[in-house]
């Protein structure tokens, strides 16, 4: 059943592995929790940036309307929640968020551009694992979900590409990418025992 | 000019005060480019707080709305700075949020109780005062703009009480209201020095 999965996402160094979508698949319902509290953190990830860089008018007005559709996207999980009657409440994350947020340098503009190259790698994981979830989740509304929130991914990890393109030599921002992109595959290439979107 | 300034909004304690207006018509690009960063701040305020109350379903529900309509509102003041040529700039803030801050009991569930309490009052406090605005602002297209964002900032401020009212009982929450809209007219009794939405 798990098959094709060779079709490399851009910008990602190396595929999810198939134990990952067996144990997702396992555990639709802890995924779902687990969704909804990535749409949350991401949309405070946008928020967190813009009150760092308040004078980048594109960072501004990019990351608002990221923000925006993580919101949304946040409460369209919540009434998938709501309607599988799985209440809310917290999970502990998987150690892949804080992985990545230490590999920030800390001087500026460096902070800016790993910020925004993690949080792309983070978004275009999103997606990959949303289109995972698409083709083999065995619920077709929930599977049917999985695929309408892509689109918004991919369009989520351009836009922070393209705002590192923007601050940033292009040949800095691909150098740069390359390691982090390369940090990013190797922390999810042990499977973490809890079902996560990124574990 | 100025008259007609004692219909007093539910919730506050005192009602602005002349000189408020005056200050803000004197200098209305500060105060469109202060609005902006209190859009964002209201944004993150929700946002924060449903970081922190994961599994509190009305809370997170009613909170993911006024997160979006406060990053709507970002924009389009956002937008109106662009129109008038005011760059994006960081502008330090009054005392006001801070010294609310400052009232927050550390305990639970007093914590929530009050983070709400002081949630209704802000927006009840920027409803009022962008009523102010549309009222007084000599630019016509810019009045209209304030006047335009009056109902959310109304709705916010009682879904901010809506959700007090739904975790604690009534009597606690009318007591503790009182305490904090007294603070609250009092610590705008003396005008701050530069011009803000919270000055």
């Amino acid at each position: 059943m798990i098959q094709g999965l060779t079709n490399r996402i851009n910008l990602l160094c190396s595929p999810t592995a198939d134990a990952w979508i067996q144990q997702a698949i396992n555990n639709l319902d802890v995924i779902l929790l687990d969704h909804s509290h990535c749409e949350r953190k991401a949309a405070g990830v946008a928020i967190n940036m813009m009150f760092r860089y308040p004078s980048y008018n594109m960072l501004v007005r990019q990351l608002t309307a990221i923000a925006q559709e993580e919101l949304e996207h946040f409460e369209l999980v919540n009434q998938w929640l709501d309607r599988k009657g799985i209440p809310l409440a917290p999970l502990n994350s998987p150690p892949y968020g804080a992985s990545l947020k230490a590999l920030i340098r800390h001087q500026e503009p460096e902070r800016l551009l790993d910020s925004l190259l993690i949080s792309a790698l983070i978004e275009a994981r999103s997606h990959e694992r949303l289109g995972l979830l698409g083709q083999y989740c065995p619920e077709p509304d929930l599977a049917r979900f999985y695929r309408s929130l892509m689109v918004s991914e991919a369009r989520h990890y351009g836009m922070y590409w393209l705002l590192a393109d923007n601050y940033f030599p292009r040949e800095v921002v691909a150098a740069r990418l390359e390691e982090l992109a390369q940090a990013e595959s190797e922390i999810l290439s042990t499977l973490y025992h809890e079902p996560r979107i990124h574990s």
